[in-house]
C-alpha cells in the first residue's frame, strides 16, 4: 500500500510536482515546496473552490485576513489552553517523542525503551513582533484561518449588507507545531486551508438543515472533480473526538494508500467562537434580523478543507499504471505507462503543442499555434524526442490533450488532437481551435 | 496630501476593501485584512502577474516554496547577519523606538527627548519548530521569498528541462520585523511579494541587455493596467544604498500621497545567492551551457513587486472625485460623485445586474441574466435604492459595466448596459450579452 504513495511521491519530484524544502540543506522539518506544475494544480484546486463558494454563488463572499493576528483572539478562542494541545510521551532512553494517541502500546516504537508521563504540548506557533522577545511582543501564527473571519464578520456583514444565513470564505496559509507531521504532504506544520464560515440562526431545525446541505455539497465538489465515489465517505466523530469548539463533526475521508484519512471537517461551532469574542472584546456582535425583529448571535457552520490534502487525494486517484503500455499507430511502445486522470480543471497544462519532427516548416507553423492558445489556457510545447515519448511525458502529467502538427498541415490547415483518456485523434481546422478547446475545457 | 491617502483608506474601510486586522481587540501592529472587494482585486493583480510571468512567456516557470525553510539557508543568504538589519535608536525619555535613517535631527520627533545610541536591529522573524525552544528548534519566517527560488534552482532546471536564460517566479507572504511599520499597507510585517529570478549567463553585456529589458517590462505591466505614466519613474540607487546581495538597483517608484516610493525593485543580485549557497551547502550548482560547453554559476536579475504597494498604486491612480456629480437622464444628483477608474481586468467586479425595479416580473428576468453571468465573471446583483444610487454605488467601487433591467426588456429581450467612464448608454439584445462581455473585459 505504501507503494503507491512512494510512487505518487516520485512522480512528484520527478516531474517537478513536489520537493522537499531547502533540500540542498537536507530538507526541513516536513516542509515542502510546490513546483510549477504542483503550483499550477494547486492554483487550479483553489480557484474551483473559490469560484464554487463565491462567485457561483448568491450568499458567500471571501476574504483574506493576515497570518499574524492579536494574541488576544487565541485567547479568547481557547487555542492557548489545553484545547489545542496534543499529548506528548518521550522514551527515557533514545528520547524520541510521539504523541500519545498514536500509540498502540506503553513501549518506545522505535527501540523498546519505557515512555514518560505524557505531557500537554500547545500546537500554536509563537513568533516576535518588534524589537525585544518578551511576553507584551510575543503573538502566534494562526492556527486556522477561520479565527480571521470572525474577526471581520461583523464589518463584512456591514459592508456588503449580508443577511443571515450568509457565508464568509477563505484560503490561506495556517501553522500548527505538529510532533508527528506524516504521509508526505497530507500532515505537515506549515499548511494551507480553503474554510468557509456559515453563519445561521440558533434554531436547531435550521441548523441541522444547512449542516446536511454543506456535507453534501462539499462532498459533490470532490466527487465533481472527479474523485470516485467508492474512495470518498463521511465519518461522524464521536463526543469524545470533538474538538473544544465543536457541537458536532463530521470528516469527509478519502481512501488513501494508508488507509480512510480526513480531507474535510464539516463542524458545528455553535456560537463558540462570536460569544468568545464578543466576552473578550467587549463588542456587540448580536445579529438583529430585519424581518423577524429577533437578536441573536448567530451559530456556525464550517467546512473546513486542507489544499495539499485535496491535493493528495486527487493524486492518487488520477494515478494510474497500465502494464504493456497503450498502443495507437502512431504510439508502439510496450513498457509501462503511466496516465494521470485528472479533472481536465484540475489539470495543470491543458495542451501540448507537438511539431511532428524539428523541420523549420512545421516548427514555425506549431509555434503560431502555441502562442495563440496560450492567451487563453496553460499550454506547453514540447519538440524534443519521438512523438510516442512526447505523448507518455504528457499523459504523466494528466495534459488532456495533445495536438500534432504533421506536414499535411501546411497544407490542409488541420492539426491531429488526441485525447487523453480515450486516445481518440481528431483532425481539426487550425482556425477552429479556441472554440474546440473552449468547448472541451470550460 | 495626506488627505488623499485618508480617503482611500475610508473608502477601503467603508466598502470592505481593506480593514485593520483584530480590529475588535484594537487592531493588531500593522496588520491588515483584505475584504471581499479587495481579495478581489488583490488576486486580479496577482493573476496578471502571474499570467505575464509565466503563461504567456516560453522562459519562465512558476513555484509555489514553503514560508518555513531551514535556517542554514538564512545563515548562507547573509539575513541573519549585520547586511538585513535595521539601526534603530530610542528615546531615553518616552522609551519611543525609531528607525535612524528615518530620522532628520538627534532629539525624539515625539517628545524632544535625547536618543540613545544606534543598535543593529535584525529583521528576520523567529519562531520555533518541535516542542522545546531552543537554538536547535529556532527557525524564521522567510525575509524575502526568492529563496525559495534558489533552493529548487537545480530541481526546477532538472524536472522542466530549462535552458539559460530562463526565469522562476513565485508569489508568496514574506516577513520582516520592521521597527517602522507606515502608510496603511504600503510598509507591513507580513506582505506579499510577486518575484522572478532571471537566471543569466556571467557576461557583463548579457546582463545589462537583460537589466534593462526587465526594467521596461515591468514598467509596461504596470502601465498596461491603467499607472498614469507621469506617475512613474525610475530610481537608480547609489553604490552606498545598494542591499547586501546587489550589485544593482533600480527601482520602480509610485508617485503617492506622500512622494514618491518604491512599488517595485529591479536587482543584478550577482552569483551572490547560487555561490553562497554552493558554499554553505557542498552541492554544485554549476550550469553547463549543452552548445558552448562553458561551466559556470548563473547570475541572476530579479525583480521584485509587492501586492500592497501595487494594490495601493493602483488605488490611488484610479480614484476620482467629480465635484457636483455625473448627469445622465437616469442620474440628477449632484452631489460629489467618487469613480473608481480601475483597468478592468483589476476591477473587482465586472458587471453589475440591477433591476430597474423590485417587481417580481423584472426580478425573474434579472436574476436569469445575473445567474448566466456569473458563470464567467464576478457579478454583483442589486436591487435597493433608486437606479442613480446603485449606478454610484458600482462607480465607487470601480465596476466597469451596469446592466439594467427595465420593463421594455421583458419584450424586446434587451437590456441597458451602462459603461463606467464614457457613461455611454447601450441596448443589448440578452442572448449576446456573454459575447458582448467577452469582448469587452477579455
Amino acid at each position: 500500500m505504501n507503494n503507491s504513495l512512494e510512487k505518487i511521491v516520485n512522480l512528484c519530484k520527478r516531474r517537478g510536482f513536489v520537493f522537499p524544502s531547502s533540500d540542498m540543506y537536507g530538507g526541513f522539518e516536513s516542509c515542502y515546496d510546490y513546483g510549477f506544475l504542483g503550483t499550477l494544480l494547486g492554483n487550479n484546486i483553489k480557484q474551483s473552490w473559490w469560484k464554487n463558494m463565491t462567485q457561483y454563488r448568491d450568499d458567500i463572499v471571501g476574504i483574506d485576513a493576515s497570518i499574524l493576528m492579536s494574541p488576544r483572539v487565541w485567547e479568547a478562542s481557547g487555542h492557548l489552553t489545553a484545547g489545542f494541545s496534543d499529548a506528548l510521551v518521550e522514551c527515557k532512553k533514545c528520547h524520541h517523542r510521539f504523541r500519545k494517541d498514536y500509540l498502540k502500546e506503553n513501549k518506545c516504537p522505535d527501540c523498546g525503551g519505557e515512555l514518560t508521563k505524557e505531557k500537554k504540548f500547545n500546537l500554536m506557533m509563537k513568533t516576535f513582533i518588534g524589537p525585544i522577545e518578551n511576553d507584551v511582543a510575543t503573538t502566534f501564527l494562526r492556527g486556522e484561518t477561520c479565527q480571521g473571519i470572525y474577526m471581520n464578520y461583523r464589518a463584512m456583514k456591514d459592508a456588503m449588507r449580508l443577511k443571515i444565513p450568509f457565508g464568509i470564505a477563505q484560503i490561506g496559509k495556517a501553522f500548527r507545531n505538529e510532533i508527528t507531521p506524516r504521509y508526505f504532504i497530507f500532515k505537515t506544520r506549515e499548511f494551507e486551508q480553503m474554510e468557509m464560515q456559515y453563519f445561521v440562526s440558533p434554531n436547531k431545525t435550521e441548523k441541522k438543515k444547512w449542516f446536511e446541505y454543506w456535507k453534501k455539497e462539499r462532498q459533490n465538489w470532490y466527487s465533481n472533480l472527479g474523485l470516485k465515489k467508492e474512495n470518498l465517505r463521511f465519518r461522524e466523530h464521536s463526543s469524545k473526538e470533538l474538538a473544544h469548539y465543536a457541537q458536532r463533526a463530521v470528516d469527509i475521508e478519502y481512501k488513501f494508500p494508508w488507509g480512510w484519512d480526513e480531507i474535510e471537517g464539516i463542524h458545528d461551532r455553535g456560537d463558540w467562537d462570536l460569544s468568545n469574542h464578543s466576552k473578550h472584546s467587549g463588542q456587540d456582535l448580536t445579529y438583529i434580523d430585519t424581518e423577524t425583529k429577533k437578536k441573536f448571535i448567530p451559530h456556525i457552520i464550517e467546512t473546513s478543507a486542507g489544499v495539499a490534502r485535496s491535493f493528495l487525494a486527487f493524486m492518487v486517484d488520477a494515478y494510474t499504471e497500465i502494464e504493456g503500455g497503450r498502443t495507437t499507430t502512431t504510439e508502439s511502445n510496450k513498457e509501462k505507462e503511466t496516465v494521470l486522470r485528472l479533472h481536465h480543471n484540475l489539470a495543470p497544462v491543458k495542451i501540448a503543442v507537438l511539431p511532428l519532427s524539428k523541420k523549420d516548416s512545421l516548427k514555425k507553423i506549431t509555434k503560431e499555434i502555441y502562442h495563440n492558445l496560450r492567451k487563453y489556457w496553460i499550454v506547453q510545447y514540447d519538440e524534443a524526442s519521438s512523438i510516442g515519448r512526447r505523448y507518455r511525458r504528457q499523459d504523466e502529467i494528466g495534459t488532456p490533450y495533445c495536438l500534432t502538427v504533421d506536414f499535411d498541415s501546411i497544407e490542409d490547415k488541420k492539426v491531429t488532437v488526441r485525447d487523453r483518456d480515450t486516445m481518440k485523434q481528431e483532425r481539426i481546422n487550425i482556425s477552429d481551435l479556441i472554440n474546440f478547446f473552449r468547448e472541451k475545457l470550460e
